[in-house]
């Protein structure tokens, strides 16, 4: 079969413990399923600043320029916070989303039903739930310019003397080109997409719905479209989370939906994500994948995370770049046995006990179910 | 006793409805505690758009600078949509906010004990809540420019052709006073403030954070002040919302946080705001005061809506325009009392039943119970 080539980059915090679990399972699938897989590994954020000065070298971009996909654990931690802007970890990670041009984030907020009981929200309101958040990762106010803090000094109203500013850009092509993916998930789940903007304060905003709209109706007619307020959206969230299939939306209302809706499923250490670009010469999409939580960093070094998140992420890869459908099935189907048979990292111990694990007990286990 | 001048712009969809429940409370006060309203009535929204073709006329905003204190029902509706951008609704709500520059909009979230059950979140994670939203309301992405749609024509990467535009500006002065008004609010309450924004992607963030501990360094040394990521805040607030007093927050983040915490509650129709500006002549603040629920045209003109919230909001301005604390006490605690007996608008009947009652009936129980 193909060879698969991959670049790990743990990062910070938790990141190389979860990370250290879905090398196992890479392992597993290259010796029992009969794929080969070249892995690299390389540094980012805060563990790339303290080695190179930098939250990511211009090698290890080239290297993830050059992968089928890359895996990502976490980045960021306090010891960082007083970085210049441009240094700090997040930068490196926005570095690879960025000019690896991965506009389309997927992430999946699923309520795993043996976990349902951890969601704040009432069991009833969340069982079941299965939604997918198509976020636009590459433009809007995350890179829009002009941008940065300048002195305002001619304006004698502004006590301080400063002016912050960002900008929200938006192309029409940069819109299109997410809509799509978002139809093309919906029609291989229940046809439908909610897109949420504030195109009733915002022209970026109109653009958006307008945008959404014509791919729709040119490309996507058998897809059943709807529009929706970001305010509202966060609203609906919470109070019926089932009433939505996949949503499409922008960078920054993407980044606060989309981890309001993670933290809905009450089980973040479960959920992963996937980054995509254009295909490359290959056929396969430039490609990124990350478990939603951060790198965690007060319980980091202790053998308390939990790495399904980012054993997930691995699944969507062999589902994403590697057309390995069935394996990533198999890898779920792993997951969700182990999680029946009451195997347990700390954030998911409840009331009714468990079998408690550490990191690596966790990934092991995973491992033996498959 | 003083007298106090009001402007009453009850708006499109069920605002007209849930302000003549108001108007009964105000000559409720007038009759029995001895306070002279001097009552003017306008129009804002598409109610006005009908009347005089814009949403809000330079004869109202001129009205609404002269008076103590402004009280708005709801804005919009679906036979506005294809309305200009400049026609909107929401336009004469937005030229409000800015012209009469109400830079801090108060929006408690709070759950009410008879109505708990109603949350989509467990009674234990929401009984008791009670946070204090300070959202900047007259700057950021809402107000900035540049701004707008633009033909995109000589690049030829952007099928489509176009590019919307906005841009998320922040003066010092104009994050410092709205920080200044949330310690104020902080230390009549438990004396923590979180401020929330996106520094670790964004310039204006960054900007926001150093500024908001400027004040609390140099002016409120004995308010606790903690900082966290908006995407953070909004999983938070679902994760344990008790964890949070006050939440100081800009435009956008303030939008879609205070939405995301007002449906916590369960109770939207039960959610009232203010918006404060600057002290006029007189000493008071410039104000508006509204509730936080939309116009709901789908249920407009049957008598269903719910006025509490409105009524509450009145109950905000005899506080915070009129300093009749005792009086805005009193009307809480008679909106407590008839919640208590059972009385339910349709959107507050649950399994355990309750005593039904229409718009007009619930504003005169409330009457009844003062
Ligand atoms: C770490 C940070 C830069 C990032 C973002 O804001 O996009 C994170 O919150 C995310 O959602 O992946
Ligand atoms: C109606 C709309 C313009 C408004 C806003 O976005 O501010 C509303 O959502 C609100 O929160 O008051």
């Amino acid at each position: 079969s193909d060879s698969y080539s991959l670049l790990i980059l743990p990062g910070d915090g938790i990141g190389p413990e979860v990370m250290a679990e879905v090398v196992k399972v890479i392992d597993w699938f290259s010796a029992n399923r009969g794929m080969s897989f070249d892995v690299r590994h390389g540094l980012v954020g805060g563990s790339s600043y303290d080695a190179h000065g930098v939250p990511l070298t211009d090698d290890t971009m080239a290297l993830a320029q050059s992968v089928d996909a890359v895996l990502l654990g976490a980045v960021g931690g306090p010891k960082y916070d007083t970085l210049d802007f441009s240094l700090k970890p997040e930068r490196g990670l926005l570095r690879l989303r960025k000019e690896m041009d991965l506009y389309a984030n997927l992430r999946p907020a699923q309520c795993f039903d043996a976990l349902a009981d951890f969601s704040s929200l009432k069991r009833d309101v969340v069982a079941g739930l299965d939604i997918l958040i198509v976020r636009e990762l590459t433009s809007g106010v995350y890179f829009g310019e002009p941008r940065g803090i300048h002195a305002d000094d001619n304006n004698p109203d502004n006590e301080g003397g400063r002016v912050g500013i960002n900008t929200q850009r938006y192309t029409s092509g940069e819109i299109r080109r997410v809509a799509r993916s978002a139809f093309e998930l919906a029609r291989k789940r229940s046809n439908r997409v909610c897109s949420m903007e504030k195109a009733n304060v915002m022209e970026s905003g109109i653009l958006w719905r307008e945008e959404v709209q014509w791919v729709r109706d040119n490309e996507y007619p058998d897809v059943e479209l709807s529009h929706m307020y970001a305010d509202n959206g966060a609203m609906q969230l919470v109070r019926n989370p089932r009433q939505f299939d996949v949503i499409v939306t922008d960078n920054l209302f993407g980044d606060l939906l989309s981890d309001a809706a993670a933290m809905l499923t009450g089980s973040l250490g479960m959920l992963p994500s996937a980054s995509l670009g254009a295909p490359m010469a290959n056929g396969r999409p430039k490609a990124m994948y990350e478990p939603v939580h951060g790198s965690a960093p007060d319980i980091a070094g202790q053998g308390k995370a939990n790495p399904i998140a980012c054993i997930l992420s691995f699944a969507m890869a062999l589902r994403y770049s590697f057309d390995e459908g069935q394996a990533a099935s198999d890898l779920e189907r792993a997951v969700e046995r182990v999680l029946a048979d009451g195997v347990r990292t700390a954030d998911l111990m409840g009331p009714e006990g468990g079998t408690p694990v550490s990191t690596s007990q966790m990934g092991d286990r995973i491992v033996a179910a498959l």
